[in-house]
């Protein structure tokens, strides 16, 4: 099976670390916005295209693995490339999937391809795991949890903060929050209750402090319902102790069975994870050897990891499966 | 939807239970083996069968959910009764799947029914997430821990030791063994590493306590390969702290990404269940949903856990899925 990765940035090189994990899979092509002559593939003979010779491609490739930002590229791109190719995605903007879904499934259907949006970890893993506990336990209640890990958001918007040279942001779960929903008690947790942020933060020589962390703490949306406190670090700091992109979190599901609902469950999924960007491509991948496979089946249209049976994912056969994983 | 089931002991109750948190899902009748008159279901109005009058039911149910024991009742009745019905098992002999899927697969095409075989939470969620894990992470390891919890059939194993009136027998994982997967170390574990065994004995009355404890603790496959330890307590004291039939356990998967497989990745999935039947029962009963659905669809044959579509598991449309759990 061979695909192409449209973009080559975490997400892209992701991808292409993954492909070398999974031997039925081959790269074929990497797509860039790009000059072509800019882009160094880490793999040996892989013809890097610009997104202008993108009819050159048509039939060369089995999906298109599209690692575009979900704020502007992917509600354009993935409709766009479902043209030429089946094609996955990662939007992760929770909000629109309903509307990105319904592009995307149009455009796939009227050409003939499969398309696989919002997959990874959240949305993706942690989807399947809040599903997957909702059929469990009809009656109960659902938690995730992100963290601790690093959020590109959140990072981002630090480094707009007037006086700021540079910022990261951890989101870390609050550890009472976890012991009392593991402990099957049912919490209604509020925001704050749920997560905390810690950010560090390089300042401008000569910048103040002091508004510095003012603005960041009472910044709606991203900050001003949190707990948050702020470190000042150095540059050299912030190279050495946070240039990793880790991340991870849990998905809780607790219940209630019997005839007098007096039998508790706890369900409790968690990721901890070096790399967001590996673990999100290696995902994706396997949902990329599904849509080939339904591809080859004859379907047609936009799927989510909820459509796709899990013996898809895998290269190995359903003999092989039920012999050493059921 | 209108269900069946076979066998009203612990999980067939579990199951009668668990149609009250789904909507969409009515108890037609239950089938015993037994005198039917000696069946008081706990739901009001629901018929009680035979085995004997099965032919009976033929149209009225849609899907059978087949209660028995994986040792002896299943490997005949599951291939029994996909003559009749679309059915649903536990069975969960891991080293006979393949021969009962092949059973039973051979009955339910021949019948145009769809089977699906060892549902539940090991075989079932947990198949589920050996699968999930190795997709995400290829070059990995997995670790899969009980407990803690009743096992049935240790329990039953020291009931068969001489001079014991009862026993109940908690597998109980090893902390030290489930902390080192936590941590990536990846950890090669021996039986004994991974498991302890703990047993409550009722001695019947002058037996030879010594004698007894020797015999459990060097009793092959069952004990001797674990570190066994073994109380004596009263009937009474049996009746009241060892009624519950709890269980449970951990899913693992460890492993590397990257060029240069710099990153560590944890997978962990993990239940607490206070009732192993109800929560069985409850998993049971969503994919009954998912098989009445691939019935209307066509489909026929056996299927398991893998082959299920997650969409397919919930009572929600695709629609309401996308937007609240995606």
């Amino acid at each position: 099976m061979k695909i192409g990765i449209l973009g080559y940035g975490n997400l892209g090189r992701g991808v292409e670390s993954a492909v070398r994990q999974n031997d039925d899979i081959e790269l074929a092509a990497i797509l860039t916005r790009r000059d072509p002559a800019t882009v160094k593939p880490a793999t040996e003979g892989v013809k890097v295209y610009s997104v202008d010779e993108v009819e050159k491609l048509k039939g060369e490739i089995d999906v298109l693995v599209i690692c575009g930002g979900s704020a502007t590229d992917l509600p354009k791109q993935t409709p766009e490339y479902a043209k030429y190719f089946n094609v996955i995605d990662s939007f992760d903007t929770h909000a629109n999937i309903p509307s990105h879904f319904a592009n995307v499934d149009k455009v796939a259907k009227d050409n003939g391809h499969v398309a696989l949006i919002s997959c990874g970890w959240d949305p993706g893993m942690f989807s399947l795991m809040r599903l997957y506990g909702s059929i469990a336990l009809p009656e109960g209640n659902d938690y995730t949890f992100w963290g601790k890990g690093v959020s590109q958001g959140h990072s981002d918007a630090i480094r707009r903060v007037n006086g700021v040279k540079d910022g990261r942001q951890y989101t870390i779960p609050v550890d009472l929050a976890l012991a009392a929903v593991r402990n099957g008690e049912n919490p209604q947790l509020t925001t704050r209750q749920k997560h905390t942020r810690e950010c560090f933060v390089v300042a401008e020589e000569g910048a103040d402090l002091k508004q510095i962390e003012e603005d960041i703490k009472t910044m709606p949306n991203y900050f001003s319902d949190y707990d948050t406190t702020v470190h000042f670090i150095s540059e050299e700091e912030m190279q050495r102790d946070h240039a990793g992109i880790p991340h991870g979190g849990f998905v809780f599901r607790t219940g209630v069975t019997g005839l007098e609902k007096e039998h508790k469950h706890v369900i409790e999924y968690s990721l901890k994870l070096d790399s967001n960007p590996e673990f999100t491509s290696s995902v994706i991948l396997a949902f990329a050897r599904a849509i080939h496979r339904l591809s080859g089946e004859g379907q047609v249209g936009c799927k989510t990891v909820f459509d796709i049976a899990p013996a898809y994912l895998s290269p190995l056969s359903g003999e092989e499966l039920r012999a050493h994983m059921l």
